[in-house]
């Protein structure tokens, strides 16, 4: 008889489930998304996210029998050796038993992680960062998250919050962060970052056929506008590019030269613009490491969306 | 019969041997302390070095046959593993198989190790962090250096080069420094830096009792003369060091954020002005840093200059 894993990648915009093989393949490559709610209390919150895994059962009409257990990823912080959520504002969860709740409701053992060691996890065992002992993954959209791998396992360190690669301040005067520091590196190096230059050049009356292609208009500033116009050269936005290459070096020298890993692996929507930062990046890179910067030290993730769920199920088969 | 360590630890300035009992205590509290030569070729230093292993056996009169290794312990960058010193400009030494001479000079079994790496030994083997998995040990004096344990192992990284805290950039666009990079945490918040900003209030006409003591002489500044100054209270010396607190804030913040050890370790000089920068460090690492900061998560080596040779006997106990 086959045996199936549950999945389930808790985020803050949407909640993600799957059935997996025990072989690590999702079944019918079939995922299941939903908005995840907010601002709905904790109940509600919780009863939307374990419909998440109901419809999986119920889609593929799975017996409970042959499902081994259930593995979820979620942002932090966590507390992931006791399967509780310690704070996600927008679900309304403050150390909330998510662990001990999943294995009221289905019978089945359950673990947690956090979602940047998930996707971690996910590269070193079936990514680009596959058979590695060390690495660094960081994942650069909204803001910057990561993991870290040490010895081919998950590095968590003393309350699981290791690998906020986001949070470490680049510029001691810099940007006021919400998290209570100046100049931390999301600021500089996330999507957001990039957008909301834009925006200041906006404010700041910068004229150019990219901005007025949108009426100037900050309302309008997304990253495909701008992989779009640098992917047919505009200078405008090549720059706006090459400033995010610019603070992605510098992070990342960082990083590398703190934790000279095997390899860094960028994942989340930044790699799509991968042509028009990599060459600032890595010349940063060079400037600025120690040790030498080889053609697969950065990687890319090719997971996209999956690597949580991917990391997961890695977490899980290795538990059980 | 009793059975003894040849151990010894290369420094920039100095290079100290010292015979250690099975159980980790150094014979006699005898240490054998000698000017690292300099500028005179490779041969010639690697004979003043192993002259130090030589004086230690002849002080001993210590039978090579109750001698059961040599642990060694040098500034970086190593290949530790293939006992080979890569690059000690001021030794003139470059790939320098250190561990094989000293196998073919002294007959032992001899093992090699990155300095602050072996720090970070000690301090969770015999010292402040002892029994801990996961520490940081940073070591401030003329630069900053350190090394990072990870499930109470030393965490190397791939080329050796973990733990290079002094590299990590807190400023974009700061301070030059000669590793190619700019805005290096050394530059700030080394004793050497301490140093510098004094020099050039100096230079840039600053008045005040402590400065006119020494004749605004920037050749007679100096660490000593400013923490006699702060315990007595002066207004200027304590703002150096207050300044001092604050980048070691920002530098430790990051560190701590990124790797979220059970501890940092401090050891170095600059340790010695502990009560002069503590408070701004403390207030900045509350300030900057996700997981909060215990009475314990900073702490002071007492091993002060011996850290390294203690270190060095846990990886030969260990090897052997």
């Amino acid at each position: 008889m086959k045996k199936y894993f549950l999945i389930m990648d808790i985020g803050g915009t949407k909640t993600t489930g799957a059935l997996f093989t025990e072989d690590g393949e999702p079944v019918d490559d079939y995922f299941h998304v939903v908005k995840s709610q907010t601002f709905k209390g904790e109940e509600a919150v919780y009863q939307n996210t374990k419909g998440v895994l109901e419809h999986i059962i119920e889609h593929f009409a799975v017996n409970m029998e042959d499902v081994l257990g259930i593995g979820v990823g979620s942002p932090g912080p966590l507390k992931a050796e006791e399967g509780i959520i310690v704070h996600a504002p927008l679900m309304g969860w403050h150390d909330f038993p998510i662990v001990k709740r999943l294995q009221e409701d289905f019978g089945k053992p359950v673990f947690l992680e956090n979602d940047g060691n998930l996707g971690a996890l996910a590269e070193v065992r079936c990514g680009v960062a596959k058979g590695l002992k060390h690495i660094l993954y960081m994942t650069v959209s909204t803001g910057c998250g990561g993991g870290i791998i040490i010895d081919g396992q998950i590095y968590r360190g003393r309350n699981d919050v290791a690998g906020e690669v986001g949070h470490m301040s680049i510029d001691p005067d810099g940007l006021v962060c919400p998290c209570g520091s100046r100049g931390c590196f999301e600021l500089y190096a996330s999507g957001t970052a990039v957008s909301r230059r834009v925006r200041e050049d906006i404010a700041g009356g910068v004229k150019n056929d990219l901005l007025a292609s949108i009426d100037y208009d900050p309302e309008k500033v997304e990253g495909r506008i701008l992989t779009e116009a640098a992917a047919k050269g505009d200078a405008y936005a090549l720059e706006c590019y090459r400033m995010e290459g610019h603070y992605l070096g510098i992070g990342i020298s960082n990083l590398l030269n703190l934790l000279n890993p095997q390899a860094i692996v960028l994942g989340g929507g930044i790699t799509k613009a991968r042509e028009f930062f990599e060459e600032e990046m890595l010349r940063v890179l060079k400037e600025r490491c120690l040790a030498p910067i080889e053609e697969d030290t950065v990687r890319y993730s090719v997971m996209n969306d999956r690597v949580v769920l991917y990391g997961a199920y890695w977490m899980l088969k290795e538990k059980l």
